[in-house]
């Protein structure tokens, strides 16, 4: 098997196919192993997070002097710093465990000869071809770059340019309201940079429960984010003093200290050379696959950021892995349908299952339970008050059928739900279940009970 | 239904028999609900351990400077402060609870006049008697205080009068190295106290799975708490600067500026008159009772920490509950087994199922597999680098059989394989659930394959 990539997707796929003793190249074009999630993406975002939420929280906790001070003597630049020592031990994680399955890694941009063929150019110009009776592409995706963005890397930037930052910009305009534009947004302000946020949409996150995901907005507003929806038509330009300016379509122009484009991401598809076996991308660069992440070349799959959403590292993991397993015809009986998502804005969001909208256009009879986090004793100690987790259940039979959080902790919290989904389980689960006290956890049974009790209050036993 | 004590495990007997529509009084003698966990134990000393534990996360996020800054910036007194507000919030969603429930409240001290009667004295000298057909013993403890330790509540505290200290120690005694002694102990070395636990005991927390008890040592004595264990004849005074002393039996003395005692809890039993009633304690105060929660009178029951071990919370919540449903010929069908422990301590300690010794002691066939939080991109990020999580399961069925893990976020993240374990669930869930990436989450997928591999070591397929 030969492996395009050698972000989450492609990592697991080639572990899956050597663990089943095949032989297996990864082909990565980069100089080091992870892929965008290592070391522009995933990882380096959620270190910059997890220091603003942790900055953040002093606040909370009635250190607000602190957290001030602690900000105004710390710039995005210092927080960026802890990345890099982040992202080496996470090569080395990876190396190790791609060495410890014997699999073959050669540093070079491949690109199709025919449908069983790769040629691989290295950097010193040699090329190698390389065939196998599988190939999986994860070559992941790039941040879009328009042209009529005046893109200058430092103080216009895309989301890979922005982790290089050398600026401490005081405002910044995100343009750009998907995941990775809710991320940055949501963190800039909670560290205290003047933040705008706009996007064509009219609304943020449409995948998220509206519940959660109105939550967010509110949440965002609260930490000082500008939230401009339905901007469609903008002027973008540079004003006299050389920052970005953006010309919103009522005729307002929002200026800042800096601009970061997150408006879409184009697949890494160009230098594959797919006209040469019959494939063909969308205009995003993106492939098409089918549920077995077949492309329309069967023994060509696809998976992680280069197919689109959700575009996760977790799902693309999951993603490399069942396409091994297909490729090399093992029954994958625990076929997982209970994927989470995991935003990691301030506040996190987490989801499994369905969303109520879901449920009500299906017409699936459903209740919902909520607890908010300020009912809950660790709510208090955390200072964590303005969390929702939300349980969704089956009206007659109770079983658990979704679960949405938002809040800090959202992204670990929502394991729990997922595994009672998993297991096919009720609501009443999380009644009888004994949570340690005081823990965040425990806002599962008060959700189960007022769902319960709604429910009770909705038709009460004959 | 009477119930004797609005902590947990009073308030959850005393909502279950509301629910159950019964009509429920409960007696509290003091003024405010909540009982200890609230006033003076659980609830401080988590809000305590959160806002330390948080200094303490500076320094590994590579804020070390200003984690030491703030350390000496901030008293102990400082900290305390914080709780008042936690428990006024707690008191408010507690009352507003049992008042939901129609239960009502009686505050005064309750003694037994026969089996089913109980004089309640109030505060004004007044004495009501209240009639039931069930009483719940939920009246909680206090600590210990033996004669030969010079309390004065000032240098010498038990871990009640510790929440109202006005010092700021540099050094201190810890007296007792129970899941109190170890909580306070490690919270305080992370706040920069120089601490000696000393115990009786050869071992610390001894139903802790060994491996991870060894791991809470080790971490303590790197944050700078000396233990000394199997200190059996101590004498102890003050020295002649006022400073507490304890003289340990090989002849050494440790002296600090305040000593901690919290060698053992006494049940609060000696006002409810028992001897009326011919029910004894043991030499604890503590009463003793069958597995349905019944003293040796079947329509008395007692729970939470007047009948010992484990004393914590979540547990007494359920024991009431239980004791509850019992009373009332409810059919438990959601009889627990799977409770889990929780210990507050820096890092936090969680467990639930079986440890390692109790399943060799029995001859259950069983693996065990590790992942330490260093293996972790979540780990890396928060630079909580010393944890482990670690799985047990059947070798011949792979069934979960207990999980054991020391590290941030402890208390949470047994819930995950909590549930995993009340669905009789095996390891193979970890490995093919789709985490949220990065979490520490991760850590069960890890150490369930490291435990398969294990397994496949020691004995390879035919």
């Amino acid at each position: 098997m030969v492996v395009v990539g050698s972000g989450p997707a492609g990592q697991k796929a080639a572990v899956q196919a050597a663990k089943l003793s095949k032989r297996v190249v990864i082909i990565e074009k980069a100089r080091q192993l992870g892929g965008t999630s290592l070391n522009t993406g995933t990882l380096p975002s959620k270190t910059l997070k997890d220091t603003i939420e942790y900055i953040h929280g002093l606040g909370r906790r009635g250190l607000h002097q602190l957290g001030a001070a602690l900000t105004k003597q710390l710039t995005l630049p210092d927080l960026m710093t802890r990345k890099d020592q982040v992202i080496e031990t996470e090569v080395a994680v990876i190396t190790n465990q791609l060495q410890r399955n014997s699999i073959e890694i050669i540093q070079g941009t491949a690109s199709f000869v025919d449908p069983h063929t790769v040629s691989v150019m290295r950097s010193d110009g040699h090329i190698d071809h390389v065939q196998a009776s599988v190939i999986v592409l994860a070559t992941g995706s790039r941040p879009r770059r328009p042209m009529e963005i005046p893109f200058d890397d430092v103080t216009v930037c895309d989301s890979d340019s922005f982790l290089r930052t050398t600026k401490n910009p005081t405002s910044i305009i995100v343009l750009g309201g998907g995941v990775i534009g809710t991320e940055y947004a949501s963190m800039l302000a909670a560290f205290g940079v003047k933040v705008t946020l706009i996007d064509r949409r009219t609304q943020l996150l449409r995948f998220l429960d509206q519940e959660i995901a109105q939550a967010l907005d509110s949440q965002m507003l609260q930490n000082g984010v500008a939230i401009r929806l339905g901007q469609e038509h903008l002027g973008i330009g540079v004003d006299e003093a050389g920052r970005p300016a953006i010309h919103l379509h009522d005729g307002e122009t929002v200026t800042a200290d800096m601009l970061l484009y997150t408006m879409g991401r184009i697949g890494n598809t160009d230098a594959l050379n797919l006209p040469a076996i019959g494939l063909s991308t969308d205009q995003q660069g993106q492939l098409s696959v089918n549920s077995q992440y077949q492309t329309a070349i069967p023994h060509i799959y696809a998976t992680g950021d280069v197919i689109g959403f959700p575009a996760l590292a977790a799902t693309a993991m999951e993603q490399g892995r069942l396409a091994a397993c297909h490729a090399f015809q093992v029954s994958e009986s625990h076929d997982i349908k209970v994927i989470p998502y995991g935003i990691y804005s301030i506040p996190e969001v987490s989801m499994v299952g369905k969303t109520e909208e879901e449920l009500a256009a299906v017409g699936v009879p459903h209740v919902a339970g909520r607890a908010l986090f300020r009912e809950m004793a660790r709510g208090h100690i955390s200072g964590e008050l303005h969390g929702l987790l939300k349980v969704v259940f089956h009206r007659d039979t109770h079983t658990l059928l979704g679960v949405h959080i938002i809040g800090q902790g959202a992204t670990e919290l929502i394991h729990i739900g997922q595994s009672v989904l998993t297991y096919g389980g009720t609501v009443e689960y999380f009644v009888h279940n004994v949570f340690n006290y005081p823990t965040m956890a425990e806002c599962y049974r008060t959700a189960a009970l007022d769902g319960l009790n709604r429910l009770h209050r909705q038709s009460p036993p004959q």
